[in-house]
């Protein structure tokens, strides 16, 4: 496929060809991070080595992060072992151990060899925490004070380590034992009088998580307070990490495509759509459709069972596609609102009457205004010419089993995703494509019942 | 529905009617705003406003932000006019413009009337940008250096006026004529000797945003470089506000609702579910019931168009819900991964031809592995027992509709929300329901064409 490259890269591409490594620098250094990181991925050169060592030593670690594993892999292969290491010098412990967690074990290994013993230490600290906790998100490089500084020595403190550490507007009160006793911010800080102590000015009602907290509730909670960092706690209550708001919100995008493809039933991967390879994408998404596939097939069963009831009104059947699709969307519509709560924390299972009648009265009125819609349709449409005593019974079958159908739609539709939460399952994957074949039968079940009752 | 209280607020309700309030300002000091402001919504009492009274100004300010807005009008309701100015003086003016935004008239001409005269301009100013512009979701109150200040002066500066201010984190220097010029952090200001001059320190390389740019754009904008606030400019780069990063994940929140709303035939609203009345989840839910119900009806005809066919070989009409399932929902994976990747900015238009190249691809080999279970099934399965040459031919047709409905599927799938998205539109109502109806349609003309082909 063609590859069209943006003007700059052209651009860059050129200079590069040229030699021209002064002008090349020069434009490298009014660059944001994120936007050479873009560049080093579009230009997919095998300068690029050449391209990366120009950049400035912080300016090139930072971008060296924004960089997807690949570019990273390919660039770390070109390193000499003290480029290697004058980069991992430069990656906040966080940041490496993303990196290492996507690189090959031989890869991984120079990493390690190159990084200071401390660094080294802190990353194979990390690597322990399961995926997805508090632990496996967090950075170990946060400024610690102690609540009997005064502002002077705090700032004088932050000013001597803060240097490398992934924020320091938010610093963390500790006992001699390494508790987490109070938070600081730098704001306040600033805007006390330098002689005043730490302990009276630090917000004692610290809100932490533990590290094996899972990533997403910790994300929510930096969400939900407006917090630009949470601290990180282990059993005992000792401060060992914190997690700052670009990780969580890279973890809410996340966790938010997940939910996403686990509705539109496709497997999540967390791999951008345009870096998973054809054969990835078939494997997200062949084993839901086959699934769905066989649970369809019940439909079918059903309609075969009463193949003599439609040979004998084949009225009847025309109105299977339209029962089947409103039932499962209305379905849907219930649970990916209510998943969409729970996802979100407004709802939980302790909720379950009280979204149950909000459902049941939606239902009855969603019902009943399709019904009237679709019997004035019917009627006036679809069945014109027809005499009244023939059309009316298949008219009113169709519309009872809309109100019926709607009904126990929107009821299981809320209620599964509640009961999958509370039993520890993740409530998306009882969203639309799922549910909607589990209702298209039961829609189907009840208007065969209510043709069986009215029109025999 | 009974209401469960949670054990905290239970406490509350029975120290507020023994008056014991000096408890209860204790109780409320060590709370987070967040909390409280929860509480205050679950409490639901008409004893509110004496509780609101115990909190202390800031955290009463801080508090009422985080409220609903039917608290919120309560609460306002039971204020004298020196209470509403003591919690309009604290509010920043974003806040203030949020809270206004939901109040009826007489609401808002009060808070107006109790606010100061340059938060009253500030608040006017905000009110007359466009819904979901930056300039709607922007605070007035940022802190600005001159180019000429040293860190020295550049602290006092902030120390000075930093108390009234969203964030003091992030500063933004601007020449005489207000004109944005560099972007200076508190972290640089800290770590940077004290004579050093503003101007040689600043990042000059600015990424800001237009006050009519779209509110989504700006958090995407913040999220994709990790930035704490963004500068708002107006179309002469004259500084006018800053987006802070709370506000952009309010925002990417809200988007993603919306977007998970219309995939799953909900129109979408910026109230939370629980807080939605029954017939307001009526009137986002039926009008897309309808549509599809109509489309659906389509489907309808064509089984009635092939009535004959089908009365022909009953044996076809048993895999109608199975291929017309599967068709909806290969275009819906297709359509739901285009459109994440369409607003997590990895896709535009001008990828069409790589996309629809990997959604053909994926398209065959997920229909031929379908068919070939399929096939496998119906032959051993559905059929056993049937004589070859009258199972075969059936099976044919449905695995050959299997392969073709899910190549037009997911090319379609993918199709149609790029183009949504290159003419203005949403991709996000190209989403599940509304394709998936399309797509049932698709695969039974597909089925019906083989049938008749290979069976008459």
């Amino acid at each position: 496929m063609e590859n069209t490259l943006t003007p700059l890269t052209e651009t860059i591409k050129v200079l590069l060809e040229e030699k021209k490594y002064s002008t090349l620098r020069d434009i490298l250094e009014t660059m944001n991070p994120v936007d050479i990181a873009e560049l080093f991925e579009e230009l997919q050169d095998e300068k690029e080595p050449i391209l990366f060592r120009l950049l400035p030593k912080e300016l090139a670690a930072d971008t060296f992060v924004e960089m997807d594993d690949e570019t990273q892999e390919f660039l770390i292969h070109g390193f000499s072992d003290s480029e290697l290491k004058e980069v991992v010098d430069e990656l906040f412990v966080d940041d490496a151990v993303d990196i290492i967690e996507e690189m090959p074990a031989n890869v991984v290994k120079r990493i390690l060899r190159q990084a200071d013993p401390v660094t080294r230490k802190a990353i194979n600290e990390l690597l322990k925490y399961p995926d997805d906790s508090a632990g496996s998100i967090m950075t170990t490089e946060f400024i610690s004070l102690r609540p009997s500084m005064s502002v002077e020595e705090a700032i004088k403190r932050i000013r001597r380590t803060g240097v490398d550490k992934e924020t320091i507007y938010t610093c963390y009160v500790t006992d001699n034992l390494n508790r987490l006793i109070g938070i600081m911010t730098v704001k306040t800080l600033l805007l006390s009088d330098e002689s005043e102590k730490v302990a009276d000015l630090m917000e004692e009602n610290v809100i932490s998580v533990n590290t094996l907290d899972d990533q997403e509730e910790v994300a929510q909670l930096l969400s939900k307070y407006n917090f630009l960092a949470l601290p990180v706690v282990d059993t005992e209550n000792r401060l060992v990490g914190i997690v700052t708001i670009d990780d969580a919100m890279d973890v809410l995008e996340e966790e938010v495509t997940e939910d996403i493809e686990k509705m539109a039933a496709v497997m999540p991967s967390d791999k951008p759509y345009m870096k998973t390879s054809v054969l990835g994408l078939c494997r997200k998404r062949i084993p839901w459709l086959l699934i769905l596939m066989v649970s369809a097939t019940f439909t079918g069963a059903i309609i075969t069972g009463f193949e003599s009831a439609l040979a004998a009104n084949m009225a009847l059947s025309a109105f299977i596609p339209m029962l089947m699709s409103t039932g499962g969307n209305a379905g849907s519509q219930s649970s990916v609102s209510v998943i969409r709560a729970i996802s979100l924390g407004e709802v939980t299972f302790k909720d379950l009457f009280k979204v149950m009648w909000k459902e049941i009265r939606v239902a009855v009125i969603c019902g009943v205004v399709l019904a009237a819609a679709n019997f004035v349709k019917i009627m006036i449409w679809d069945f014109r010419g027809m005499v009244f005593a023939e059309a009316f019974p298949v008219a009113l079958v169709v519309c009872l089993t809309l109100v019926v159908a709607v009904t126990l739609a929107k009821m299981i539709g809320c209620f599964l995703p509640l009961l999958m939460d509370k039993i520890g399952f993740d409530p998306a994957v009882m969203a639309s494509p799922f549910i909607s074949t589990v209702l298209d039968a039961l829609s189907l079940l009840v208007y065969f019942t209510f043709a069986t009752i009215i029109l025999h």
